[in-house]
C-alpha cells in the first residue's frame, strides 16, 4: 500500500482552460479512486491528434476546463473497491476506450466496442458517480476520454487499463495507447495482408505509418503510400513504404493510378485520413476478387460514402475498424510484447521529446505537422 | 467414343428470335466441340430470372436469335482437343462463369472471378474462334453466357463445366448451376453466420431462399426474411425463415425495425434483390462490432450505394459476392455432395416441371412470380 492511498494527491497537471488556448500548468487535487477505478502515476505521455482536435473544439460541444491526454504509460498508485486484477506498482497503459469483459461486445471475439466503456468524447466525469476526480480549490476540472494523462496522477476506470510487461520501457510503449496501435491493428487484425501482397496506405501520419509498419511486419512486398505532402515520403520509407503517390500530381483519380501500378488493384488498402473522398479511393483501388479496404480515419459528421454497388459485387470487401480491433485489456499486452520481441519498431515513431513543463511545444509540433510523436516526460 | 462424336448433331432447341417473344422450338445444327470445348446432352434445365432479363433485353444490347438457358444438368457427348479432365458419359453441370485454373483469380484462394471465363452476357459466340456452334440452315444462332442449355445438345468451354457425382439426380441438382448456389454460397462462404446467430435475408426469391437455406444449415437461430410480397412468407418457412418483415408495413426505415427486433442489429445480412435501397438497409441493419452484410443482387447500372462512414468505423463489414464465391469446377461438386448427404434440401426449390415442348410455360410462371424453380424435362 502506498502512503498516498486513500488520500487526495496534489500534483501538477496541464489544464486546458478554454478552447485553443495554451495549456496552463496548475497544481490540481486528484481524489482517490472509487469503485472499479485506479489511480495511476503517469511516467510518460504523448500527444495525439485527437487531443488537439478536442482542444480546438471546433464543431463539438466544448467541455472546459479539461485535462487532455490519452496516450501514456504509468504505474498504478492505488486501486478502488472491486479492483482485483491490478495492484499498486503494476505497469500500465491507460486507454481511451475500455473492456468491461461482460457486455455482448466484450464477449464477442470479433468486437472491441464495449457497451459500457466505449469512447465517449463528451463525458468529462467518471462513470461511477458522474463526478470528476480532478479539482482546483474545489472547482472540478473535467476528464477527457476517461484518461486525462496530462497530469502527474490520473484516475481511470479499471476497464480502460492494460497491464503490461514491467520490463517494457514506458517512454517507448506509451505510444501504444492509441494511434500507433490503431494503425497497426487495422493492418494486422483487419486487412490481414498475405505475405507478398501489395498494400496501399492513405495518409502517412502516425496512424498511416503504423498501418504501413503492420504491412511490413506482414511481409507485404509492395507498400504504396498515398499522401498530399511529398515531404512525408522520405520518412515513410523507414516504415516499409516502397512507393509513393501524391494524388495532386495526377490528373486521373488516384484509384485509377493505383490500379495501373498494380495490374488491376492493390490487395489491401488502409485509409487513415478521415477524408471521405480518400475513403472512396481507398475502397475503389482494391483488386476485384479479393481486395479488402479498411477505413480507419474518423470522417466529418456529414460525410457520405458513395460507390457503385458493382464495386462490391466484384468481390471487394469494405470494413471499418476502431482501435485496430484490439481489445484494450486483453490484447494490448501482446502488442507490447511485439515491441519487446523486436518485431514492432517503436523508436522511429518518436521524433520529439519535451519535459512536461514545456507541453505546449508538443502542440506546436503537431499543429505544424512536424514529426510523428512527441513524448512528454512527466518528471521534468 | 459416341457415334455422334466429331459430327454435327441435329436436335431440338428453343430459339429466342426476338426480345420478349415466346421461344420457338426449332431443329438446330450443333457443331462438334472445338479446342477446350465439350458437347453436352442436356437432360434437365431450369429457368432463372437472368434468362428472362436478357430475353426481355430492356436496356442491354439485344443479341438475337439466341438460345438461352444456363441452369442445367447433362451428360458429356464428346470433347474437343485439349480436354483431358472430362470424357463422354461424365455427368456435368454447365455454369455461366468459368474457371481456367491459370489466371490470377483462379490461383487466388479468395476469388472465383476468372479473367478468361468470367460471365459475359454480351458475347454470343465461343471464345476459341469467335463463332457460334449453333445454326439453322447455315445461319448462326447465338449462345448465351457460354451455356445455352435450352437445346438438347450444347457446346460449352471445358472451364465452365463442373463434373459431378454420377449418382446425383440431374433433375434436382440442375438447379445448382446458378441461383441456388449463388444464395447458398453468399451465406456459407461469405457471410459465414456463427451457430446461433441472427441472419436477415432481403428478397425471398430463389436466391434469397437459398441464402436462408444456407443460414439454416449454418445453425442460425433466427432468420428474418424481408420482402415486399407477404405471400412469400409462408413458403419461406420451409427454408428456415423464422420471422418476416414487410418494409411497406412500417413507417420507419426497415434497418431500424430490424435493429429494434434484434437488440441493435442482426449478426449477418444478405441482400438478394438488386435494389440499391435494400442494399443500404441490409448494410445498416447489421450490428456494430461484428455485423457482416453481403450484397448478392445485381444493381441498376446507375445505382449508387450511400452510407455514412461511421457505419463502417463501428466495425461493420460490407462484402459483395459473385456466384456465392464458389469456383465452378473446383467447388460445385462439393455442393452436389451436400445435397447427396441430405444437408442441403433442393426439392423444396422445385415448384414446377414442364416438358421441353412447353418451355414457354416456365417463362409464364417466372413472369407471374409463381413458384421458385421450374424444371424443364428435355426428353419430352
Amino acid at each position: 500500500m502506498s502512503s498516498t492511498a486513500g488520500k487526495v494527491i496534489r500534483c501538477r497537471a496541464a489544464v486546458a482552460w478554454e478552447a485553443g488556448k495554451p495549456l496552463v500548468m496548475e497544481e490540481v487535487e486528484v481524489a482517490p479512486p472509487q469503485t472499479m477505478e485506479v489511480r495511476i502515476k503517469i511516467a510518460f505521455t504523448s500527444l495525439c491528434h485527437t487531443d488537439v482536435y478536442f482542444w480546438e473544439a471546433k464543431g463539438q460541444t466544448p467541455v472546459f476546463p479539461r485535462i487532455f491526454g490519452h496516450e501514456a504509460g504509468g504505474i498504478v498508485e492505488s486501486v478502488g473497491e472491486g479492483v482485483t486484477d491490478l495492484a499498486p506498482g503494476d505497469h500500465v497503459l491507460p486507454v481511451f476506450t475500455g473492456e468491461c469483459k461482460e457486455c455482448a461486445h466484450c464477449k464477442s471475439e470479433e468486437s472491441n466496442m464495449c457497451n459500457l466503456l466505449r469512447i465517449n468524447t463528451d463525458r468529462g466525469v467518471m462513470l461511477y458517480d458522474g463526478k470528476s476526480r480532478f479539482s482546483i480549490n474545489g472547482k472540478p476540472i473535467y476528464h477527457f476520454v476517461g484518461t486525462s494523462t496530462f497530469s502527474e496522477y490520473t484516475v481511470v476506470h479499471v476497464g480502460c487499463i492494460a497491464k503490461i510487461n514491467p520490463l517494457a520501457p514506458l517512454d517507448k510503449v506509451c505510444v501504444l495507447s492509441c494511434g500507433i496501435t490503431t494503425g497497426l491493428g487495422a493492418t494486422l487484425n483487419v486487412a490481414k495482408p498475405p505475405k507478398g501482397s501489395t498494400v496501399s496506405v492513405f495518409g502517412l501520419g502516425a496512424v498511416g505509418l503504423a498501418a504501413a509498419e503492420g504491412a511490413r511486419i506482414s511481409g507485404a512486398s509492395r507498400i504504396i503510400g498515398v499522401d498530399l505532402i511529398n515531404s512525408r515520403f522520405e520518412e515513410a520509407k523507414k516504415f516499409g513504404v516502397t512507393e509513393f503517390v501524391n494524388p495532386k500530381e495526377h490528373s486521373k483519380p488516384v484509384q485509377e493510378v493505383l490500379a495501373e501500378m498494380t495490374d488491376g488493384g492493390v490487395d489491401r488498402s488502409i485509409e487513415c485520413t478521415g477524408n471521405v473522398d480518400a475513403m472512396i479511393s481507398a475502397f475503389e483501388c482494391v483488386h476485384d476478387g479479393w481486395g479488402v479496404a479498411v477505413i480507419v480515419g474518423v470522417p466529418h459528421k456529414d460525410a457520405v460514402f458513395k460507390t457503385h454497388p458493382i464495386n462490391l459485387l466484384n468481390e471487394r470487401t469494405l470494413k471499418g475498424t476502431f482501435f485496430g480491433n484490439y481489445k484494450p485489456r486483453s490484447d494490448l499486452p501482446s502488442v507490447v510484447e511485439m515491441y519487446m520481441n523486436k518485431e514492432l519498431e517503436l523508436e522511429k515513431f518518436i521524433t520529439h521529446t519535451v519535459p512536461f513543463s514545456e507541453i505546449n511545444k508538443a502542440f506546436e509540433y503537431m499543429l505544424s505537422a512536424e514529426g510523428i510523436r512527441c513524448i512528454i516526460r512527466m518528471d521534468e
